[in-house]
């Protein structure tokens, strides 16, 4: 297993923790500014959101792999079920230009937020086949620009409206459906580090699919479960175990750290944030 | 498979649909008026919460028969573990109360909601463990007073502090560790609607362990993880199939309805809110 308690060249940021710099949170940087602040303290890589990046996919990737970085990352494709997602033609349209901003970019892989229980359906089942229908569609396009796609489950507090996918099992479910080489997963603390399957899953999975591993920590009375993430070390996930079973199965990639907290971390300055996460990094991951 | 469109002698009333009738809300209506109300509708059973029974154990659990009906269950343990959990003596000393009252009620089943992860740990396993641990200790004291435990699995959501225990393939572990007769799990639509491994838990749990079924909605876009519940129907979960499910284990047991919902049906009047617990229970149940 890699040794993290002085390197951290596999420590990404994914910028949703510095409050995106938009919408009002965080302190506002510029994705050049965030860029050179990650070069400063000798971060391996950095994970974008598309509306940081704009029609400058380019223009960022350059600038990031100037300053000695990688890309590791972009966040999102569109919901591609639920009830922003009833236009089959809109959303794999919309979803086809993440995979050619991710290429721009030169991004290693795009992340896949499923979206919520389709309209007309009831439960997960159901919209889970729509997402694998949709979901092989796009596998063939991001293969011809050589970007992966990383599906996501997320907590099952989402499964109403933002993503009926919400274990590791059943993203693995989809992955060997599919059946896609460059069809994998990202694997969320916040998402899975309840579940007592995850070790016997992440082995399922493999190496090769999983394409992802996000950092942060579950704050025990977590007030809010869209903007109230913890950093490692102030909650109750046990990042030790999760880490041992990600690297059990020949994970190297990046260790992304995605923190949304809305009244803590995006109020601080990004610097300090940033040297948290380093120093956390070093001490608990 | 039980048909419900007409009959409805297998629905429970939990109380906490009515906002308990305490704590600010709720009509305010006392344990005799709600029996009142429920055996004019022919409800089957009501389950209470032990704030509403108070040292009134055997006194109500007479007016319930005498009116009719029964007591399906009472609500609930002390947390097992968790930060309120960490005195061990104190805690069974209170569940062991809470396993009396039950008797006294004449309850079938008491409910066990387990806690949190326990301090000094993280994750949930450690937790899990010391929860066997405790539940073996009570459910000798409950086989001597009839009563029956029923492990209940919550949403992961609560795994931080509300139960660390979040699913029914984890309930099942439990039982088959601490392997009592009276021990078995109950079942909440909105704690595992979500869950695609549903179906195959239930029929490993089988008709013997699987004591209470509770019903609700999981609306879509919940706004109060804790107290935004749905009416059956109003949501996504896929009530048919899931009861499908637990009928296919041969449970024939009560429908137990448990809403917590404060600007919704407990700002409504408690009849009003029974009759349409009918409604639904015959047109979608």
């Amino acid at each position: 297993m890699r040794d993290f308690s002085t390197d951290h060249l596999a420590l990404a940021l994914n910028t949703a923790s510095l409050g995106h710099n938009l919408d009002g949170h965080g302190a506002g940087w510029s994705p050049e500014r965030v860029i050179d602040a990650c070069a400063a303290r000798r971060f391996g890589s950095i994970v974008f959101w598309r509306r940081e990046v704009g029609a400058r996919a380019n223009e960022i990737g350059e600038r990031v792999r100037s300053a000695g970085l990688s890309v590791a990352g972009l966040c999102r494709t569109p919901f591609l079920v639920g009830s922003e997602a009833i236009d089959r033609t809109a959303v794999l349209d919309e979803a086809r230009a993440s995979i050619d901003m991710a290429a721009g970019l030169g991004a290693t892989v795009l992340t896949i937020v499923v979206g919520g229980v389709h309209p007309g359906t009831k439960g997960t089942a159901e919209s889970l086949k729509i997402v694998a229908e949709r979901v092989a569609d796009l596998a063939l396009y991001a293969a011809d620009r050589n970007v992966k796609l990383a599906l996501e489950p997320l907590n099952p507090v989402y499964a109403g409206n933002r993503s009926c996918l919400t274990t590791v099992r059943d993203a693995v479910d989809i992955c060997e459906a599919v059946d896609a080489p460059n069809l994998g997963i990202a694997v969320d603390v916040y998402h899975v580090w309840w579940d007592c399957d995850l070790d016997t899953q992440l082995q399922r999975a493999g190496k090769d699919r999983i394409l992802g591993y996000h950092l942060c920590d579950w704050l025990a009375d977590t007030r809010d479960v869209l903007l109230d993430r913890g950093m490692m070390g102030d909650g109750v996930a046990d990042l030790k175990t999760i880490r041992a079973s990600v690297a059990g199965t020949g994970y190297t990639g990046p260790c992304e750290v995605e923190i949304f907290s809305a009244n803590n971390w995006w109020k601080r300055d990004p610097g300090e944030v940033l040297d948290v996460m380093v120093e956390r990094f070093h001490a608990l991951c």
